[in-house]
């Protein structure tokens, strides 16, 4: 790690990822920035459910954070894929050394609840990812900040039919019209399960031509289900716990097992339950990202793609990880989605692990979830909100069906 | 070609692709309806350029129609980017069996000239192509509207090292960790050469998306630049004449060319004029997209893609045949793009002629454009708009280059 403290700009630093990150990024020294317009907060009144954990307003967080270690994280509430003109007066007046850009609708079910969702997403996620890269160039930025984005295992797409999934590029075999053979290194062709996930998609592209035309440098961390909820900074005190998100659309499936272990539900999973997802703990999230801005991509000749995950596993054995650590009942239920019901998943992640990761297993922290998570703050749940309730298409919405992988 | 008339609508309807194909499918027997925010007109006035044909307003080209052939074509005025529900009960009203969309800022140069235009491209186009399927989907129309997209060859990129260009898929080989060896058929990889380009190569990510999950009848016309400026039906009556763009932005390379030598400059040529690009004649353009919409893809499997073009040229030749014609000068400039000097392009395009196409060559359209267009109105070209003054990049803004390919 070098020596040097930077100025990072964390965007959706409100966030259950943003969050946690920048108090990391500020407790290694570094001055850290927020930028967040607060849309997630606002979603949980739209959705009528809250975070399991009492999340302090983002004030009472900063202040606490600076009260216990006297550091300074500023902070503007604005939104990016709309109010470009403060993120361009923003970015003059901090240059900062790196974006961490976390700005985006992240919900799969979210983004697939209506049409009006639907084009939340893509409006919301591509313009503000736009907006930064084109802020960068504008204000003459390109050759001092390096940006980090948060991407998604989802690009790849879940039925990659066995094949290893590489770190984001794939090189393949072409002829020319001379029966000469060309190889070309391109994306790894893109197959997204949802609207959220085609989001991700196309921020690939712009990452990709801004790479190309302006010589950005960028990093995407391609990232799995990130699972627990505490880092070692948000435990100093109450007032800077993490988010814990267990309704349908937010809750990521290990979340809503153990609310549903909590509270005495059945574990509810999608059809056989024999998809396979990648994890990784939030600790190792904000541990890749600092690994990630501290070692910037030595070269400007693509963008850097990273695979941020340390586990895979399918949803019928977390399900019965979490019964045999709780006691709690398994019940299948039909699947709202439009996906495979058994799929492999082979993931590299060696250039994480090469920067000096070294995971947290699922096996190691998920007790500390149950106790200290769930069942500390389970009289805060709502059981009715559990159930995923958004459907991808309509031959998905069969009555009766519920939950969310 | 079937017998039935359809109920089309044209988004983009009054632009210099749409207003010729409303009234070519209109000639044809359909049901025509227009969508358009006009802005296209609008950004001539920030630019302050006019089209070299004097085209009248679009309720004048209407009334004209009505009154030559008995046709009424109806036409509304919004934005599909951001009036939303106004386009969604349009379509409950009038349930096309076709949309055709051209509704995009389609001119590279203009997507490059600053951040506010860059934004302004990817909003407009992504936004506009969104809502369009979502609206599709909201409908229901799912199963009874085929949606017919203008892509562009340059989602190709144009330095494919010498490769066939294929209709939109390739298939590549992948391993297994097992060792298998797995067939996959993928979208071409992507390597846009621009802002404007890019939005294309994001778009097909949401057709191949809505493809997928909404079962979506889909044809992607991947077009060459369009050259000439009248068809059949828009040379019946000067009030329908159809737009000619010579300026530095919107106008193409054969446009650009064109008014130069009819107002006696010399053909400015950039860099060695070695690019070669593809074209296809605005009559061709017509009829392909009566083809695709008469002839709808036989299944939902995938988006069907075809490539829209006849022949390719390099600059250089096109100067060459341009001089030939007119006996103007040919000088070389500093190229304001990022890209190569010289490049080789092959293309596949045996699905539109299978469909019965029989294209116009440049050789024999030509000299109508310089007799009809380009002399006939040159007392209407403003010479000092005919230079590209946009950069790709802050390298490429090189004092004294000018025009562009
Ligand atoms: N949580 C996961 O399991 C996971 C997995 C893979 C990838 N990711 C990615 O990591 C990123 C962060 O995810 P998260 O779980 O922290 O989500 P989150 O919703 O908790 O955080 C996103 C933050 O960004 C803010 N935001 C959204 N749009 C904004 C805008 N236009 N302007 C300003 N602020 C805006 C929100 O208010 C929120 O605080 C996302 O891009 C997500 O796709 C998350
Ligand atoms: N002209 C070419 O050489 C060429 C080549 C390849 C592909 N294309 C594609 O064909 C399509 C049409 O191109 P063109 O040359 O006719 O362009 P154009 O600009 O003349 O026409 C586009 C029309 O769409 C309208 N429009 C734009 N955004 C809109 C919105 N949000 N709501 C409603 N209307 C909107 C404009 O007012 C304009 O009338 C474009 O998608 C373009 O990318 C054109």
């Amino acid at each position: 790690m070098q020596e040097i403290d930077m100025k990072i700009l964390v965007v959706g630093g409100d966030g259950f990822c943003g969050w946690p990150t920048a108090l990391h990024l500020s407790e290694a020294g570094h001055d850290v920035r927020i930028v967040d317009n607060l849309s997630r907060r606002k979603i949980d009144i739209e959705l009528e459910v809250a975070s399991l954990t009492p999340i302090a307003p983002i004030s009472t967080r900063l202040a606490a954070w600076e009260e216990l270690t006297d550091r300074k994280i500023a902070f503007d509430a604005f939104d990016v894929a709309r109010d470009y003109y403060q993120l361009v007066g923003l970015l003059r007046a901090f240059a900062p050394d790196a974006i961490v850009h976390f700005a985006e609708q992240r919900a799969a079910p979210y983004s697939m609840k209506s049409s009006a969702h639907k084009r939340y997403t893509v409006d919301n996620n591509l313009n503000a990812t736009h907006n930064i890269l084109a802020a960068v160039v504008e204000c003459g930025l390109q050759s001092s900040t390096h940006i980090v984005h948060l991407g998604t295992m989802g690009v790849y797409g879940y039925g990659t039919a066995g094949m290893r999934i590489p770190e984001g590029y794939l090189t393949v075999h072409l002829k020319t019209p001379q029966g000469e053979e060309v190889q070309k290194e391109i994306l790894y062709p893109a197959n997204p399960g949802s609207i959220y996930h085609m989001t991700k998609t196309q921020d690939q592209l712009m990452f990709a031509y801004y790479n190309k035309n302006d010589g950005l440098r960028i990093t995407d961390l391609h990232q799995g289900i990130v699972w627990g909820t505490q880092t070692n900074e948000t435990r100093r005190d109450e007032r800077l716990i993490n988010r814990f998100d267990y309704d349908g659309d937010y809750g990521t499936v290990l979340n809503r097992f153990l609310m549903q272990a909590a509270v005495g539900y059945p574990l509810t999973v999608h059809g056989g339950g024999g998809q396979t997802r990648a994890f990784i703990h939030i600790q190792d999230t904000v541990h890749c990202i600092h690994l990630a801005i501290e070692n910037p991509p030595a070269s400007r000749e693509r963008v850097r793609i990273l695979n941020q995950m340390t586990e895979t596993h399918r949803v019928r054995d977390l399900a019965n990880l979490i019964a045999d650590l709780t006691g709690a009942k398994v019940e299948n239920v039909a699947n709202p989605r439009k996906e495979d019901d058994e799929n492999d998943l082979h993931v590299e992640n060696r250039q994480l692990l090469g920067l000096g990761l070294d995971p947290i297993t699922l096996e190691d922290g998920l007790l500390v979830e149950v106790t200290e998570i769930a069942r500390r703050y389970a009289d805060r749940c709502d059981p009715g909100k559990i159930p995923c309730v958004s459907y991808w298409n309509e031959d998905r919405r069969t009555p009766g069906s519920g939950g969310r992988t």
